[in-house]
This record gives C-alpha cells, sequence and structure tokens, in this order.
C-alpha cells in the first residue's frame, strides 16, 4: 500500500488523481491533501478519502472548513504542504497544484527521498536546474504526469537515452488554432476555455491557447529529459492522438497514443514501471478516427511559444520571470480585465525588461518570481495592455 | 567483431543486411552466406566481403561461382545452410532466405544458441511451435527483421508482456488496395509487383498484394509475442508510416513509426538492446507527410488473411499448408500460369482438403509440406484455377 500525498486535490489533475486512488484502493491511500479555498469541493473528498492531514491556504479558509471536519489536522500555506510533502508517512508526493507555488514542497519532498509524480510543470519551467540537480543528488526519478512529458517518458522505456535524436512534441493548437492574429483581438475568455480536445483547469487551457503550455512544455521537457532545444520540436497534431515522440539515432520513432484521458498518465506515474486495467477509460479507435493530421508550428502566429524557446535557451532567471509574467497575465486575462493579446504583451514586456541572472539559487529564484509580479501589474496599471 | 551468418544474401534483406554490415564494419564481419543460384550477383558481394564459407543452391551453380572464387569453402544446399548456421564462429545468424527452406537451419543454430535475426516469416508460420519452445529451452531471443515485427517488439522495449491487451499490426493494402474483387481478375504479374510504399522480394510483394503477407505475419506475431489471436488485430494504413502497435491494460497505445527503409530493422535486429546511426537513411517529417489514414480491415476484400486467421487458430499442421499451398500458389502466379484470384483458390483448396495433425514434430510438418506442394500442382493441373 503507497501512501499519497496529493497537492491540489480540487483541481482537475487533483479530482483524475483521485478517481485513480478510488480505483486501486487496495493498493493506494490518500495519506494527505492539500486545496486552496474551495471548501465545497474539498468536503465530500475528505469524507470519501478520510486523509490524515489536510492543508489549505489560509486561516479563513481553515476556519469554514473546521466546521466540516474533526478527525483531521487542517495545516495552512506553503508551510503546510511542505510539511505534508515530506512527511515520514507520504510515500509518493502527486504534486497537482498550479503554478510555481509548488516548487519548494518539491523540492524539499526530493530531499526527503519520496517518489514525485510531477503535474506542476512551472515547478521546472522555474527551477529546473534546482530541482533536477537535486533529484540527481537524491536519486529520485520524478514520474511526469503531463500527458506529453509522460508520453515521451513511455517511449524512453527500456532506450538508453544517449540514443535520443529529437523530442518531438504535439501541440493539438488550442482553443483558437483556427484563428487568424487579427482574429484574436476579440475573442473572449469563454472562447478562450473552450478547448477542442481536453478538459483541463482554467490556467492551462488559457495556456494552450495562447501555446504557451507547449512553451512549458518545452522547458519542462528539457530539465525532465535532458535534452537541448535544439533536439526538441514542437509539430501542430490538431487530434490529440499522439501525446508525443522521440526520434532515436537509427531514425526510429517510438510514439504514445491514447484517448485525451489524464488519467492514464496519472495513474502511470502512481504504478510506474507497471501499468494497470483503468476502468470507464475509452480505448483509442485508429479505424474511428480515420485520419491523423500534422502540420509545422508557426512562431509567428505563436509568439509565446517562441518566447519561451529563447527564455528556456538563455537560462538563468529568464524562465522564472517567464512563467511568473505568465501567471498574472493570464490571470488578469482570466478575471476579465484585459484582452487575449494583452497576455503576450505583458510577458514580453518582462522578459524584455529583465537582466538574466546566471545560475541562480532558489532565493534569487523566488525573489525574480515575487518581483516580476509586481512588475507585470505595473505594466498593466500603466496602460501598456487593451484593458477592457 | 560480430561474425554473421547470412542465409539469402543476394535476396532484397540480404542486399539491404550487407548495406547495414558495410556501414558499421568496425561491429559486424560477414562471416558465411548462402544464396540461391544468382551467381552474377553474388560474386561482387563475395569480392567485397571475403567470406570465409558459401553456400549455394546446388551442385551446378557451385561449378559456376567456382570459376570467380577461389579462397572460400563452397557448400551445398540446406545441409550447406545447416553447417554455415551452426558454425563455431558464427555469432548472429541472419535468415533471409524465402520461404520454409530456412526452418532446419533456424531451428539448428537455435539448439547452438546462436543469436538469430529471422526476416524469414515462413520459418514461424510452418513450425512455430517448435522453434519457439527450442528458444525458450536454450534461452535465445529471436530478433524480428519485418518491419512491423521489429515495430513490435521496440514497443514492447522495457515493458511487462504480461500487460499486453492487444498488437495491431497495420497493412498498407499491398498494390491491389483500391481495386475491388472484380477488378481483380485480370490483374498482371507486372501490376502485382508495384508495391505503393516498399520496395522488396517479388514472393513477399504478391503476398502484401493478396494479404497474405499481413496474415503470415499475423501467425509470426502470435508466435514471437506469445499473444493469442483475439489479441492481435489488422489495421489499414496506407502510409505504412506507423509499422506497429501495441496497446497496454492501461489504454495507452505504444507505437513504432518511420520511414519504409528495412535496414532501420535489420540493424536493430543487429544491434539489440543499442541503436547505431544509420547513414543514407531519411528521417520521418511528419510535417512533410500531413496526414495519417487508418480503415477498417476488410476480410471479404482479402479471404487469405481470413485463412491465415482460421489456420493459425486451429494451429497443427494447417499454417504448415497454409504457407507451403501459397509458396506454390505464388510461384505459379510468378510464371505467368494462371491468374491473380486463384492464388486464394488453391490456398483455399488445400486447407480444406486438409485433415489437421495436432502437436505436428519436425519430420511431420516437413512431410505435410512437401505433400502439399504436390497436392496444389496436381489441383493447378487438374483445372481448379483460372490458367493463362
Amino acid at each position: 500500500m503507497k501512501n499519497i500525498t496529493l497537492l491540489g486535490a480540487t483541481g482537475s489533475i487533483g479530482i483524475q488523481t483521485l478517481d485513480v486512488i478510488r480505483q486501486h484502493k487496495d493498493l493506494f491511500n490518500l495519506y494527505a491533501l492539500s486545496f486552496g479555498r474551495n471548501v465545497d469541493k474539498a468536503v465530500p473528498i475528505i469524507n470519501e478519502f478520510n486523509p490524515k492531514k489536510i492543508v489549505v491556504q489560509d486561516q479563513e479558509t481553515k476556519k469554514k472548513l473546521e466546521l466540516y471536519v474533526r478527525n483531521q489536522d487542517i495545516l495552512v500555506g506553503s508551510e503546510g504542504m511542505i510539511e505534508i510533502s515530506i512527511d515520514t508517512y507520504t510515500d509518493v508526493l502527486v504534486n497537482a497544484v498550479m503554478g510555481s507555488v509548488g516548487l519548494q514542497a518539491t523540492l524539499q519532498a526530493i530531499q526527503n527521498k519520496k517518489q514525485i509524480a510531477i503535474a506542476n510543470k512551472e515547478t521546472l519551467v522555474t527551477a529546473g536546474h534546482l530541482v533536477m540537480e537535486a533529484a540527481r543528488i537524491h536519486n529520485v526519478t520524478l514520474l511526469p504526469v503531463d500527458s506529453e512529458h509522460s508520453a515521451i517518458f513511455q517511449c524512453l522505456n527500456g532506450e538508453n537515452q544517449k540514443e535520443v535524436n529529437k523530442i518531438i512534441i504535439t501541440a493539438s493548437g488550442g482553443s483558437f488554432r483556427d484563428k487568424s492574429r487579427e482574429e484574436l483581438q476579440d475573442v473572449t475568455v469563454e472562447d478562450a476555455l473552450n478547448h477542442p480536445n481536453w478538459s483541463m483547469g482554467s490556467k492551462i487551457t488559457i495556456d494552450s491557447a495562447t501555446m504557451m503550455n507547449k512553451g512549458l512544455e518545452v522547458i519542462e521537457a528539457h530539465w525532465l529529459f535532458d535534452v537541448p532545444y535544439d533536439q526538441i520540436d514542437v509539430v501542430l497534431h490538431k487530434e490529440s492522438v499522439i501525446h508525443s515522440m522521440v526520434e532515436f539515432n537509427d531514425n526510429s520513432v517510438i510514439a504514445q497514443l491514447g484517448t485525451p484521458d489524464m488519467r492514464v498518465p496519472i495513474q502511470y506515474a502512481l504504478t510506474y514501471p507497471a501499468r494497470l486495467p483503468l476502468s470507464n477509460s475509452k480505448k483509442l479507435d485508429l479505424v474511428e478516427i480515420g485520419k491523423l493530421h500534422f502540420s509545422q508550428m508557426d512562431y509567428v502566429r505563436f509568439p509565446c511559444l517562441k518566447m519561451a524557446y529563447d527564455a528556456g535557451r538563455e537560462g538563468g532567471t529568464l524562465p522564472t520571470v517567464l512563467n511568473a509574467a505568465n501567471e498574472v497575465a493570464v490571470d488578469l486575462f482570466l478575471q476579465g480585465k484585459m484582452s487575449f493579446v494583452s497576455i503576450e504583451k505583458l510577458i514580453g514586456q518582462a522578459l524584455e525588461q529583465h537582466v538574466t541572472i546566471p545560475n541562480p539559487d532558489l532565493e534569487t529564484i523566488l525573489g525574480v518570481d515575487r518581483q516580476t509580479r509586481l512588475e507585470v501589474e505595473s505594466y498593466f496599471n500603466k496602460d501598456l495592455v487593451n484593458k477592457i
């Protein structure tokens, strides 16, 4: 029996992780969970899984939750997240929070040799060199949960990483793949949240529409698989059936395919190196699908992807700026305060203003992260973007 | 340095195996080879690679070859093939002959614990249970060379075979994939030899047009990967880009893709578990290809595939009959003696007439093989088919 600690239990990945645990109660026990403020969503989860420890975002949420919960310790904030992540009884940490808030808990869990299933790509984008260095030192494998990275991880099964020519990440194109740059000017939050293939959280759905999600994935892949940026390609593949591919030095390409069901990569991260049946999951039927399409990525149409490649190549604190600026900009768009195309403007501005610090330590990264968020808000307040 | 013994050196797979050896002279040495009667094609190969031993089909060919070759032993027939296959200096046996003639050499090489790269699917179709039992007893891995089986083998890398749901073999559809059953009546040998994707020997090209090739591959996959027939699917995929796939119990599908270059699977069988660069091989470019198509296999349109499944499921000596009847029928068609659709008629007749012997030993198989060839010729002579 593996004790699982789940950060981000009420989010999209969190809910699907719980379904995997529910299907394999003989193997997995939800030992602890964290969530933000959504008490209504959290209470039934707590009642069903009866975790020993719970972490919430703030004291106010803790007070609300105490009306419903009697048997559990309720901890608060990032200190609470760290505490449950490194808890003696935690075997596996599933980091499914959104944004760079998961970084410190992940780093400390690695130092405590926990098995890590990582859905939180921002952690690797913002501090990949620190996370991977810690993983090497403590001999911890980071098991990817993102469907693309799980695909690559599966394609590398039994292979020698030195024989990899290229990683090919597929991109659905997001909600606006059929729109021109001109047509993007007037799109609404509602339009942007309507992803053609995957049902996901709102931040990642917007990131898919700007293609920043693919950019973050490129940086994540660089760190997880130790592959230079020149050997990471992105290909448009609107059906999202091939989740990603690896080309080897003999030109053989291995791909992982499936229906868009995040529970498959989540479960694989929990059961690796074994696989388990997953009920209620649709099998892939290529005959029913009929055709798979592939086309070239357009870096002019999707400037966020280019910014991510550039920031990744530059390294140092620049990916931290990319990620923090993106988090703030997407939030401003989701709040209806500015237009969709303003997202890329704010990020571009933040990248341009930043003087990269090479090889930053954790403190420097956290400082740059904070500073960037303030700066992006000041750009917004200074009317650099189209407010609504 | 690995000493390679190559059966079928002047055939399509043989020539491509030689190119792989040529590219890696630091790793591979052509120790011995066999060919049929094509002295003109063999002499330059012998001059280039200078093998220690040579086997030819008959005394007449031996005499011809002696005019050109002075430094080598020239052996004759299947005894010669067995001798070089089990030779102390042979490290790897590449069985690239056409038809069931490769069976005995393969069996004896397995008993002598040679590494086997098997391109000769007829060996596994006609006596799969004996070959795999010998491989188990002598702890020999059969390394597949067929692109589909190499694909499946690669997809199984690092995986647990018990977690396999299904093997999905792709089929290009062969030369006549766009023709109706009616249009097949008048096709010529030349039409049939014009395969849309792969450049191969004439027997396998005809087998692709009748879809018997896919049937033989299904039986081969059954034996190589120990998977029941109900868990082997065939899907039409006209681009031949996905060479085959494996679906696991978590519904995750792993696929191997590439351009149609037989040197990739040949080399993989020689270098396994490592991979090596392969020069002059075209990389797969999915953007250039644009679309991949998949459609349902039609067992009425392609009765040979259905016959193969049925013969495989029945087992015993029936696959031996299937294979022997097919070899004779294809030969009669290639000689221009009968129509294309007569191939399936002759095979159907042979299967119908045969009383299956369960669990046959080698002698029984060789007897049934000989007997079937005689019977199919007698059906032909009795005007059961449309002669030309």
